[in-house]
This record gives structure tokens, sequence and C-alpha cells, in this order.
């Protein structure tokens, strides 16, 4: 292990007392300019850091950001936790801290390790993920005064406790009917998440205003829901396929709702595209290698990331914020455009 | 911010020094069985927990694993990171530490930001993963004599520096060879990685050697490479496919080239399963939703987790360790199950 420059190295090589480099570090305006100058090029030229853990004992910072990592109960393909985490560690480590990984439970039994976390200080905060329908964790740290930021709402009657980020679902649905109004359409399908889940009934709105708003056509016939959205082969699409009057196009909640689509057009002998127009929600890494490739929204990840992190420190800024989604076309909306993807 | 039990607190609670709290927690031996008990007692009573970064400055120990979280330049289909991560947070949570994320640029360069978790020390160790032909991590690892594990190798000639896990590609083609056989073909083509990947010659070298030992055919013109396997589009497959005597099954060294087969097949009308057999590697989630569902080879993700926390910790226990991919099998090779997948 390599062994560190130490303080009262810095020190005697300076030719100052430990107090005069710990003043260097952290009051510099107590020092001589001389003073200052010399002890700042003799930790330059020791490459001396001051110990985090020793520097977390005097400012009681840990300098660490807990982010607790969920389990996917399904290999879902709407998937993108992964550019998530990585655009999160780089924000935080813009602000001179790193992300700490964690497990816990999910629901109040997970508390129990947030505030063992607190309580060792092995944390200065929280950036929460995965949240859920009724989530405790937010009122729980806003009550403590633990600093946090959450990435998603829990959807309830009162506001949330806390700032948030999270995606525009109805804007981006509504982006969809606009692509496919644009194309013609009128009759355009929606199929959505399981009945009660706020996330598909956001995404089903911006559907529903989005066909009044263009002069497509408004029926409550047009919307089917998955039972269970991680085992859809298609149902929902069927029971709109096999309608008296069917829709020319359809609009998922999500990516893997839209594959169902495909096998649910595949076994009708139709094709996604040149038969029936579909878009998809998430652009998870299948949308773009399917065939034809799934027209779908992407997630601002990156300025999910940013903006989360900026949240937790400035938690006066905005109550909560929603970010637009972006459309990116490809072949199951636009007939004889199989390849790769273009953003509109 | 909640403000936890101190040490001082239970000592006066227990009518004891500090110093009889600090060795009830640290060297109980030095206690009578009766002055222990009552300090536990207290300590459970007011929920003490030592603060860990003054635990840390006592041992020496921050309590916390580094890892680097890569950049992934394309949106590969063949994410299993996510996964990983969380196996390996739940693998370290039980040897009583967490993971840090960082980020480092590749190469030489990225080793100042290790050096610098070091000589501030943040971390305890690091656990490799995203290695690298000719990585120089694990080198300057082992030279400073900091606990590490590698999940990968970094495939050079010499023996690799330090104890590393990775999964068996030759095994895992090779059970893709054998389930071909099994079905009846004797001409089973490899679509392989760019030339010089090591990854993909460790997997062609399993396609080769499955054939000699099975009675399939053994023929350098079975062997297609792709130029890119982020671009792929079925190039390598199309090779194979208009050759004069093409091969009736297809081995993919992962999910992405697979997909870009079905593209192939798709546009000789030609189906994956009832035409031509096709598996791939990795078992990405987009495997088991397109159509036909891909046969592929699963990663032992949670195993790698558990395997490269017990070698950082137990280096001597073995240098380096493969384990077996596991087949998953799916429409694309056995027609007419196009739904859901089977292990074997």
């Amino acid at each position: 292990m390599c062994r560190a420059t130490t303080l009262e190295q810095v020190a005697a090589r300076a030719g100052v007392s430990r107090q005069t480099v710990s003043n260097a570090l952290n009051a510099p305006e107590k020092l001589h300019p001389d003073t200052l100058a010399r002890v700042k090029q003799v930790i330059d030229d020791l490459g001396y850091r001051p110990d985090t853990k020793a520097r977390g004992l005097r400012t009681r910072s840990s300098g660490l950001i807990g982010y607790c990592v969920a389990e996917r109960r399904d290999a879902s393909i709407n998937v993108f936790m992964d550019r998530y985490l990585r655009a999160l560690t780089t924000e935080v480590e813009r602000t001179g801290r790193h992300l700490l990984l964690f497990t816990a439970p999910e629901g109040p039994d997970g508390l129990t390790v947030y505030e063992d976390l607190l309580a060792r200080s092995a944390v200065d905060g929280f950036v929460l993920s995965d949240t859920r329908i009724g989530d405790p964790r937010h009122a729980w740290l806003c009550e403590k005064g633990v600093p946090f930021a959450s990435f998603g709402r829990i959807w309830s009657d009162e506001p949330q406790p806390g700032p948030w980020v999270d995606v525009d679902g109805a804007s981006g649905t509504a982006q969809a009917v606009e692509h496919l109004v644009g194309l013609g359409h009128t009759r355009i399908g929606f199929l959505g998440l399981e009945q009660g889940n706020p996330v598909g009934d956001d995404r089903a709105r911006g559907w529903r205003e989005a066909c009044a708003e263009h002069g497509a056509e408004v029926d409550d016939r047009l919307l089917a829901r998955t039972a269970d959205e991680h085992r859809d082969r298609g149902e929902a699409a069927a029971l709109l396929l096999d309608s008296d009057t069917p829709p020319t196009a359809l609009v998922a909640a999500n990516d893997a709702i839209a594959l169902g689509a495909y096998a649910a057009l595949e076994a009708r002998g139709l094709r996604p595209g040149t038969d029936v127009a579909l878009t998809g929600f998430d652009d998870s890494p299948t949308a773009a290698v399917v065939r034809p490739g799934l027209t779908s929204l992407r997630q601002p990840i990156e300025r999910i990331a940013e903006r989360v992190v900026r949240l937790l420190d400035n938690p006066q800024e905005e109550p909560g914020e929603l970010l637009r989604p972006e459309l990116v076309a490809r072949g199951s909306s636009l007939s004889g455009n199989d390849d790769g993807g273009q953003t509109e």
C-alpha cells in the first residue's frame, strides 16, 4: 500500500507548524500571503492531499451521497439505469463527492438501512430513484432534514416532499401522436400499462389530449391495457387489432408493450410501419436492433442526472421539474425506413 | 439532520470511561464480563453506532471498495452491467462494506484517479471491470500492494497480475454447438467479432473445437467476422448465407451480431429457427423479446460478483477462475418454440 504524504511532512518541509498547514487549507485568510504561497508550493511539491476521513471528522461530512440500487424483478428491456448511474456518478464527482451504493428492502422496512447509514455518518445525503407509489422515503428524509433529491415522483395527492425531477410522460406520448398525425393517421390506439399504474395513466393522458388537439379520433375503445407489462406478448394490441374498426396506428406506453405488438401484428400477417404504425417509449437498446426499428421516446438521462444533483444541493430552486423526452423515429412508424434512427 | 448517539453519552449512561466503551467494541476480552454486559446493554438501549469515519481513522480503513463505472460508447444490447452492479453491491455489503462509484479515463491516464482515491484513503481496495487488452490497472495495483480483484482478463501473454474471474467463452460456444448438433446440424457457421478481439477469438475456439469433437464440419469458410459489432446489420451472416455451401446453423459471438443475422435471414426470405438455426451470446434482455426468441448463453452474473468479492479478500485462493455460462434455448434454434426460454 502506498503511503501518503502527511501533514507533518508538509509542515516540516515548509518550516511551519501543523496549524499553519491546516490554515493554508481551511482558513487561508489567516495567513500572510508569502507564508500561504510557500505552504501551497510545498503541498504541490509533495503531492499532499488531506485524508478524507480526518477531514470528514472536522467538517462532519463523508463526501459521499447514498444511492440505493434496486432489484430488477424482470430482465426488462426498458433498462437505462446503467446509463443513469454513470451520468449520476459523473455529476456527483463534479461537486467533489462520490456515490456510495447500497441495497435496501422496498417500503418502510428499507428505512432502517437509510437510518443506519446516517447514524454512522457514512453519507451526507441521498439521491432517490426507483420511486414507488406512496414511497415512504421522501417524507421520512424531509422530517429528519436530510439532504436528498428524487428521480421520479411518488404520485401522492399531497405535494411531493423534497425536490424531484421526472420525465414528462404525457409530453412524450403527445409527441408520438403529433408524429403519427403528421403521417396522415387519424385513428390512433393506445397500449397502456396496468390499471392504476400512474406512469401509464400519465402517458395515456398525453395520447388522449394530443388526439383531441390534433383532430385525431377520441374514442375510449382505442385504449387497451396490458395485464402485466413484463409478460405481454401482444394481448393488448390484439384487442385493438381485432376490433370492428381497428386503429391504423398504435402508441405504446413503453417499448416492452410495443414489442408485444410486433408479435400480434406478425400473427395477423401485418408488419409494423408498412401496415400499422407503432411507437414505443424509453428508447431501450432493443428499439434500435429489432426489425423494423422501433420509433420511441428517449429519456434525457444525462439531463436528469445533472438536475437531480443540482437540486440535491439547491433544494430551494425548484419544487419539482419535468423533463421532455425526445422522439426517435424509426421504421415502425416510417414505412421503408428500417435502419438506424433519426431524431425529430 | 438527526444527531447520532455519541460514545460519551454511552460512557456517561453506563458509568464507565470512554476507553471502557471503546474496549467493549474493539477489545472485549479486556473487560470484566459484568462490565461488558452493562456497556453492551447501554449501547443497545441508546442505539449507539460507532462513527465510520472515527473508526476508519483508528483502523485505517474506509469500509469502501472502489468501482469505476465505464462509459458505454454505444447503447449496446449486450448490457448486463446493471445486474452485475446490483449483485456486486449485495456481495460487498455481506462483508460489511459498501461500493464507492467513480469515473476515470481509460488507460494510463486513469491511474491518477485510482492514485488520488488511495492517497485520500477514500477506499480500501478496488473491484475492476470493463478490462481491456493490456489494461495497466492490474499491474499498477499489484505493485502498490493494493487489494483488488478483476472481473475480466487483460489477455496478456504474461500471467495476469492479481486474482480474476471471467466467463468461459469457449465453453459457451461449445455448448451452442452441442445443442445444434443434437438437433441434427452438421454444417455450423460462426459469426465472429473483429479480428484480434480476444473475447471473439476465445468464443471462436470453443465453436471450432466442439465442431471437431462432435463430428460437425470443420471448415475455415464457415467463419465470418463482423467489421464492427456495434454496426453489424447482418453483413457477417450474409457472407456465409450467400456462399456456395451455406451452413444450416449459425453460432454468433454475441447477441448483437445474432440480431444482425435476423436481418440477413429476413432479407433472403428465411426465418431463424425454421430455416436456419441461430444462437447468440450474453442473453441480453432483447434475446427474450425478439421474434422468434433468440437462443443465447446467460452470463452467471451473481456467481461472478460472489467470486470477485471472495477473491478480493482471499487472493491466495485462486489465481484466476473461469465460470461457465448457461444455454437458454428459444425459437431461433428450436423451430416452433417462439415463446419464453428454457434452460438446458
